[in-house]
């Protein structure tokens, strides 16, 4: 197994790029003084290209034939093995030049971004995104035409290995005949009783993070392996055995430091959970975004957003912030935390409206990918779908298409994998509580030791052994299906058994 | 001159590669989770091995000649050249698999020696330090045969370019001629006073911290592009535009943060003033360690612990501290600053004693890497110097040899730097306060734009384009010599005009 072995090398000094690239990462949106942007950019685009060179040596092609050839590995060194081919041929697909125009590209059309969303300004986005796409549609045609899929799927593939429009469209479809009516009537329910009370303020951020850090070790975050910061983008980042999320912190209102410190925290015990032995080899990896999602859903919005969990929270909230009276009492938080209202912003939305968001972005990046949707359409495809799947009109781009990094970014085919992971998150959580049912009375202790082990076991510690599918099948008896999900949502939202 | 610019994009790239690094070990001091450290170790190996493959290439060694023969080259194009052959020469010298012994057996013996200095344990140390020795005499050997210098020329040279011991041994001659009595006349004279009286405490961290911030604003750091923090070690850091200095904080003295913070500024003002159309570039890089620790104790040293300065700082204390009395008035602070006593640790020796460590460790040092010492009779012949330098009896190893982390972090041929540093800020800072009389008493406002107007342009904006003892001749009217040194010390410590 020499060739094998080479290529283990090989990728575990990709992986140390990676890790490189990770804290770097971090760094810029925790640390980095202003100045130094220019000169982030160029270290992060040499670890990048770098990697690129590496990768698409023409040796490490000659080495996968050969080590595929010589077949006398184990299990997880046949499945490293895959996915070593599998990031080969996404970088050998693309040439280098356009690997560089795309990045370039893509981090101009971010800038300007910035202010074009501050001040609402389609037009001066127009040809910065119409480049980044027409760059995309390029990177997947090459990405498509090596891997035999269309460019879609190649670029999804890129996010979530493996999957397929094929796969996502039954289920989104499914979303879509069913959540209109449920979020109807989802209101009419929450609107026949009173408002649940606001929390009052201020919150001071000391104690908020103080919190943060607390339930971040009830979950089980290990801090000898990873940290909590402050950013203006919440994300989790960093690099083996340094797992990085941050969150960030309003004196008025808790709620959304607290979510998204545990949605992090899903996010990180993934990272943490990877298998020791694999952890710088490409098995060693998170399967995918969707699967990643799900940990950081099941974690918020499964498990600290139940009434179980609500029961522990509220006096510890109570306690820290010195509160007094019925807003304070698990009853209340648990109906604040599961409030839904369609809203403009996607990050803000609750977990009922979530999907249409989604629905609405898969509909628009699949048509722009086919060509069959121009840049310059976009706002009012964008406005009409809003109409159509949240009767919202949108006021302004900055609350419409303007608002997500990710197409600016160049990222076509990320999108899906936040529903995909919600969908993910409900099937996994029904199935571990199927399997353990001391899961949700221990959440009400602040207890998730039982739920951490079933994860780590079924999810985290399997890194990329599997397919997602397969993934799935094997920890709750069948492939990704919308049942848990919507069985979820009108159990939680509608009071059904 | 195609070559060339082609060297120049290689150069660039290496130089990402160097602030990636920068950066990463940053955050290995201030920032990582323990747990991180093996797989930080890994991420700096490999940027380092990339680094050393890129620049051993072969076609590296082509285009130099083919550059060198291209002639069309401007003045700074040609110095450009010169660092890149010089950083050429160093890296082909060593063959990969040297580089890569030499750095392991130093990350090893660094994690010895950090409890072996604990335990005061001199024999758990040796046979870590004996192999360290063995690998960088073959180092300094191999580099040795490539630059046509004897061994511990060749390692010098590499943090010093175009330093040599026979330009080191006259100047120390004549430190070890005049300082031993010069400290006894010191000590008398300060023996012959009330000692000074001890600034009272406790001094909370968030005012040092703020009083640190004031002053390096004071002296210039530009936070736009820079950053203070804490780690263990105090040290200047970080990458192009983005300069971390870190010091740490003691509340029953404020002296240590505040003098580390003013040192590492001076470091940090250096390397924000490199001449920025050339920072990515070799010949835009500080031009060795001696000019360096000359712009960190010519800040530190000469200019922050001046009785014009202490006239400044004295009120800006008492108001942060709500100090009373005659210890907070100038007089005291600057009696404190300048108090002169010979002691066993180096990092702690006032500007008189500290040259007899340094003279100590060069003379140990380059016996060790000639073949003249032994690692086994390292302490005995440690203990005899101090005795014979200094007047001490070294109670333990941990207050002798083992004090400092260069030996086992395999760094010799740094340690004379220091006092050629020294010498150095001495000299220039002659020159600048004779060029402009003004310096001195600006100082007592807390103004350092002359002096750093006249670093800037006799210093900073040099990068590497002259070779030390040039860029000294042009900014002060001769090579490096110890006279303004000991002018300095007979001037402050006692009271010669």
């Amino acid at each position: 197994m020499q060739a094998y072995t080479t290529l283990a090398a090989t990728f575990a000094r990709l992986g140390a790029l990676e890790d490189a690239s990770g804290i770097l990462g971090w760094d810029t949106q925790t640390q980095m003084p202003d100045g130094a942007s220019e000169a982030r950019g160029e270290q992060l685009a040499v670890l990048k290209v770098l990697a690129h060179e590496i990768l698409t040596d023409p040796r490490t092609g000659e080495r996968l034939a050969a080590a595929e050839a010589e077949g006398e590995l184990g299990e997880w060194e046949r499945a490293n093995l895959q996915e070593m081919r599998r990031a080969y041929a996404h970088a050998a697909a693309v040439p280098g030049d356009l690997v560089a125009a795309a990045s370039k590209a893509a981090t101009r059309c971010e800038m300007v971004w910035r202010d074009a969303r501050r001040d609402s300004d389609f037009a001066r986005l127009r040809p910065h995104l119409e480049e980044v796409l027409r760059l995309q549609r390029l990177v997947g045609e090459a990405k498509g035409t090596a891997l035999g899929l269309d460019s879609y799927d190649a670029l999804l593939d890129g996010y979530d290995p493996g999957m397929r429009r094929a796969r996502i469209d039954p289920l989104f479809a499914e979303l879509r005949a069913v959540l209109p009516d449920l979020v109807v009537a989802v209101r009419e329910r929450q609107a026949a009783e009173a408002p649940p009370l606001p929390l009052p303020g201020p919150f001071p951020v000391g104690i908020q993070r103080e919190i943060g850090l607390r339930l971040m070790r009830a979950v089980g975050f290990d801090f000898e392996r990873g940290r909590l910061d402050v950013s203006l983008h919440p994300f989790c980042g960093g690099a083996t055995d340094d797992v990085r999320i941050t969150t960030r912190y309003d004196e008025a209102s808790a709620t959304g430091a607290l979510m998204g410190v545990l949605h992090e925290t899903g996010h990180a015990l993934y990272e943490q959970g990877r298998p020791a032995a694999w952890r710088h080899q490409p098995v060693g990896q998170a399967r995918g975004m969707s699967l990643h999602e799900s940990q950081s859903l099941l974690v918020e919005m499964q498990a600290c957003r139940s009434r179980e969990f609500c029961t522990f929270l509220a006096p510890v909230l109570r306690e820290a912030f010195g509160g007094e009276g019925p807003a304070w009492e698990a009853r209340n938080l648990h109906r604040l935390y599961t409030r839904v209202e369609p809203g403009f912003i996607r990050v803000d939305a609750d977990e009922v409206t979530y999907p249409a968001h989604i629905l609405l972005r898969y509909r628009l990046e699949t048509a722009m990918i086919a060509g069959d949707l121009a840049v310059a359409d976009l706002p009012g495809a964008f406005n009409e779908g809003m109409k159509e799947l949240l009767g919202l009109t949108v006021p302004d781009d900055r609350r419409g298409c303007l608002q997500d990094i990710h197409w600016p970014g160049g990222s076509f085919g990320y999108f899906p994998t936040y529903t995909l992971g919600a969908i993910a998150a409900a099937q996994l959580f029904a199935a571990a509580t199927s399997r353990h049912p001391g899961i949700r009375p221990a959440l009400a202790e602040g207890d998730f030791s039982q739920l951490r082990g079933w994860l780590r076991e079924n999810v985290h510690a399997r890194g990329s052994l599997l397919e997602t599918d397969d993934l799935l099948t094997a920890a709750t008896g069948r492939p990704l299906d919308t049942a848990d999900f919507l069985n979820h949502l009108r159990r939680r939202y509608l009071g059904e058994a």
